[in-house]
């Protein structure tokens, strides 16, 4: 326990690398709502594998099948479950793997954990192939959230030593999220994008991996979302994000910036904008108290790279105690972090539906 | 919604900065366990205000009363609340705060969600004074670890652009806990202290704030704690942690510093030491999969600057929709970072409690 | 764990019978509710002790004082304590008790449990007297519940062998629920009053005890509160009411009588009424699929007789493994099912509140 | 929400009666536990619809794929998931219910809550059916529990007016399952099943159905298991015992006949059996408190007749709010107790091991 997250919506995750099926159950989908399965198979083909050189080779129709909760196309209130078939499973891939852990891998852990009765084959329920039901759940809640007026949108802000250019973080509006999408890699510098994948692309050349950086928005949010202390925004998004394999840090705002700043380059002064209150800077990153403020809400993840690398490393046998190499093969990506950008974006979307669900509650007066 | 932390071990913080108390009620510690009152009132001290020139000048006894769950000094197994009457309040410091929202605190926020019904008195709900509650529960939770073998400790990374000697991630031991206690100032090395110390009475002097980073160890700890996906110790810790007011960021092991890095440098690679399987490096913070793997779970939060300054700011009339002046009056640490770290140190506790008593669920066997 | 209860308004219960106090926290109010204190004392007086024959003669202010949440009488968002004290404790009365268990009593399960380490004092959280808490939070959810239609009315429906006038489930009314409250015993037919308490005044002649069933009316609810499977309006008034010592039974409409009807007997059948659709029974009382029907929701729940009583009874010692004889000292309730009575309400009020929050949710579309 | 029950253990059922797969998710199964297929299938096979008379003649493989959570048929720690594929669906037959609600099933209530976008084909999601993804998860519990000694087994109590022999609720054993279960029709007397089997035959002729009581018991629990207040395992059983569609009531040990009883006879007196603590009588059914004591632990749920019917029935037209006769078409149980049996066992299980795994939390000490 647990892979599930939320209150008023809950998705629960469940399979394993090579288990017959992966998928996700959602409860607390409001009921009558239209899924646009296009545009869900666009969101989900932005984190599905082999469709470039930076990603496995693994090859999965990866298209999801509707068990419940839909009737054609519609939410019907009950829960909504969708699996996806796993086929293109290599399962001899990891026969060594049962007793020499890969370092920065969840092996070791999860041998501790489970006492050798977990599914070593693939990682397990610990794969990031686990993304894609949460891209389903957090697909769905996009498009209901963007039905309200709310937007999502990420980017890599960097990748190895190389940057993006970093979202206005006052005014970063739907324009930006639709110009990472329309480039091929999802930056909003081009420029940027190109040498990243150089960068990549020599990663894997000399069989290593590269970590990044990747920036999520919200905009469109209310003023008046989240609760105080524990179900603030800061903590619903980062105990769903750090879901996401591989996520080693969160901050919001300008996070860890401010711990050099002073109050009076940190604070963010109010002013009138029209009839709208808003903040000239937004250090705060559109949350105080854990509640929103109606500014875009910011947050940036941590991504390590690719811990599966081709380059032998050193690690032990866990049976026999004794100091072993490892030389990992089988397909993976280099970098992960292009196709964790919509994973980011559908963490956040589950996030911030079931906080909007709690904010309806109250909004009709008693 | 909501105040409540945890599955296991559920703390549950309630009060305002200036109502009758503020307490909290922790449900589900083991019965039969004694707490000693002095190490107890020991921990607490180190966030009691008024101890120095960094913090703020509001003094109260904030010794706790125990109202339930204790028979003498002993945990009887049923609901423990102990709460701390408020009494040096100056309510009318606030009254001005009501319309015009001090820059980087809750108060827009928390008029946008409660219409106007929160307590703004001394920032309500809000307030950093219910951390002392937090700290009760952490307390509590840091000498039930201890009793196994499991032991926090926190100090100040940074505060401004002055850093500590950081933790040796690999080795840090319950020495470097009892140098840093040592310390008049909750750093290792009391050079930086006295650097910092200094920093904070410039700012003090000039009306102003700074921010900082702590950083955190847990040590002890058996591999196999924490859980996949949504409850793994990463995502524990975080919606905890984030429950301390100020704070903005959060990473693991070497965090964001991961994102520059390839796998090559990043993996921590498994050797034997003796009969123990260790990691020659600890990037990984002592986490993997959400799963603890033996090593020191290592963490850091970045703490904003206090919001509240004396210099003159911009703010808005929120009933009247214009552009205001705002000068805060009232007594508040220039900066709040010393007096965060046993807060963290108290969360980390809370949370790493609530996963030993899921660990314990299964290791009977069956 | 767990003593608390709840999802959009949690309740969280702590205190034992002889501990420094007793007390409820309550989260998820809505802001800005005033509640009136007049009304609430006047609610929790009808489960007070030591107003006459049938009650036990301990006595005590019971007036709850409230630590956080209400600002002037008016909720602020924040949770909600609420604490009464103990302080008519005559803790010597139970000293003999720690090894020797009454019969039915919850001293042997505890024992255990906690394996010594409980709280014996009185029935430490097991006793009866944590029902002032569950009233706390009741007589605020009741209020909340007014100001929308919604009323929740109880009364005695046997003691005994004695029955009360069962309401009439299709047309039951406010009005019903004043009729029981005029009467000092709170039944609809004042002879059936006169008969309980003859029944009652003898059992306690005798030092024994009675057992009896009440039934509870909730009226004005909208169709469509609860849902389907764990979720339904059968289980959430089901995990609340358990809550209440001494209950051993729950049955919703014509409940365990509909096993012996043909379904053609017991179907509720559909009719226009106006221009409203109602049931011409209610053998369903008032939910279908644990959802409500419009129709006033019926329950009774069956309470034991006080097992503390006069006459001596067989034990054993728990320590020297070895049969005892048992006299129970002290003071107690012949019958516990008048002071029962408004603590049903209490717990039908917090769980429709709860489901009540859960409905609005949704109620805005989308 | 919420079709999810419990803590620890924490299943998710999703499906409608004619959607793609009904199907369960459950978490927190301890690893390493072999699932013994052949008696699971038993297990099923017991609730499966098509066998004889009194169940309706929909006919179904009904044989469950387990997606994920088992390798090589044990548990391997992550969520297990298994569907049931709907194949056999006559979709037309409730062409004409969705304007015109059947009496007393969720028809009316769903309406109402999902405002026309629940499924309505066969009940959707409120359907009897799924109760098999309920035995899924009960079935693997069952096996868990044997494991350690505990053994659930229920009859039909009565059904109509005709009633079965009891269990002792002092004595009740694993022979008593089996007796049981050896029965074609699951009582302890084959002379009052082949009564109850004419009193369904006799329904079923006319059109109508009936109702019943089932009577379950767990034997072999330790004492200790289960909470104060909410999470006592009265309220934990209840809370899943109601997801079972058609359960209007339950009691625990002599239930409602508790209410006609002085203390004396109620209360049940502790004694030496050998080295153990025994009651000589079990009113209290096991719990105490919300605590077993050791004993067996007894409840009986009331279970309503089948509200289809096929005789004609009153109902209106929710859209042209008018009256209206109904005539149910299809496949109907004249009575679902003997189905619900097994589902009983189910729930039961699924509580229990929940709780038992919140014991075994504590039992390590501290």
């Amino acid at each position: 326990m647990s892979s599930s997250y939320g209150k008023n919506i809950r998705i629960t995750i469940f399979g394993q690398s090579h288990s017959e099926s992966i998928g996700v159950c959602v409860e607390g989908l409001p009921p009558g709502q239209r899924i646009d399965m296009e545009e869900f198979m666009r969101f989900l083909a932005r984190r599905a594998p082999g469709q470039n050189s930076y990603s496995t080779s693994r090859r999965e129709a990866d298209r999801p099948e509707f068990l419940s909760g839909l009737v054609d196309g519609v939410t019907c209130g009950a829960p909504l479950t969708a699996v996806i078939r796993n086929t293109d499973t290599r399962s001899s891939d990891y026969d060594e793997l049962i007793d020499i852990p890969r370092p920065s891998h969840a092996d070791y852990a999860a041998q501790m954990k489970y006492r050798g009765a977990q599914d070593v084959r693939g990682g397990g329920h610990f794969s990031g192939r686990l993304t894609a039901p949460l891209c389903i759940a957090g697909g769905i809640c996009i498009q209901l959230l963007e039905a309200q007026g709310i937007e999502i949108g990420a980017h890599i802000a960097s990748i190895g030593g190389v940057f993006d250019a970093p979202f206005d973080t006052v005014s970063v509006s739907a324009a930006d999220f639709k110009a990472v999408m329309q480039n091929s890699f999802p930056v909003l510098s081009p420029a940027s994008g190109e040498e990243m994948l150089e960068l990549i692309e020599k990663a894997k050349r000399e069989g290593d991996s590269v970590g990044g950086v990747i920036e999520c928005a919200v905009i469109g949010l209310p003023a008046g979302l989240g609760d105080p202390m524990f179900d603030g925004m800061e903590n619903r998004i980062s105990s769903i994000v750090f879901g996401i394999p591989a996520v080693k840090g969160i901050e919001y705002g300008n996070g860890f910036a401010c711990a050099a700043l002073r109050g009076s380059e940190n604070n963010d002064p109010f002013y009138i904008d029209g009839k709208t209150i808003k903040t000239k800077t937004n250090n705060h990153g559109g949350i105080l108290g854990g509640i929103t403020t109606g500014m875009p809400l910011i947050f940036r993840v941590a991504i390590k790279p690719t811990p599966s690398i081709a380059i032998e490393q050193d690690s032990v046998s866990i049976s026999k105690i004794e100091n072993r190499k490892l030389k990992i093969k089988g397909r993976h990506d280099p970098c992960i972090v292009p196709r964790a950008v919509p994973c980011v974006e559908a963490a956040a979307a589950i996030a911030v539906m079931d906080a909007l669900l709690d904010y309806k509650m109250y909004q009709g007066g008693n």
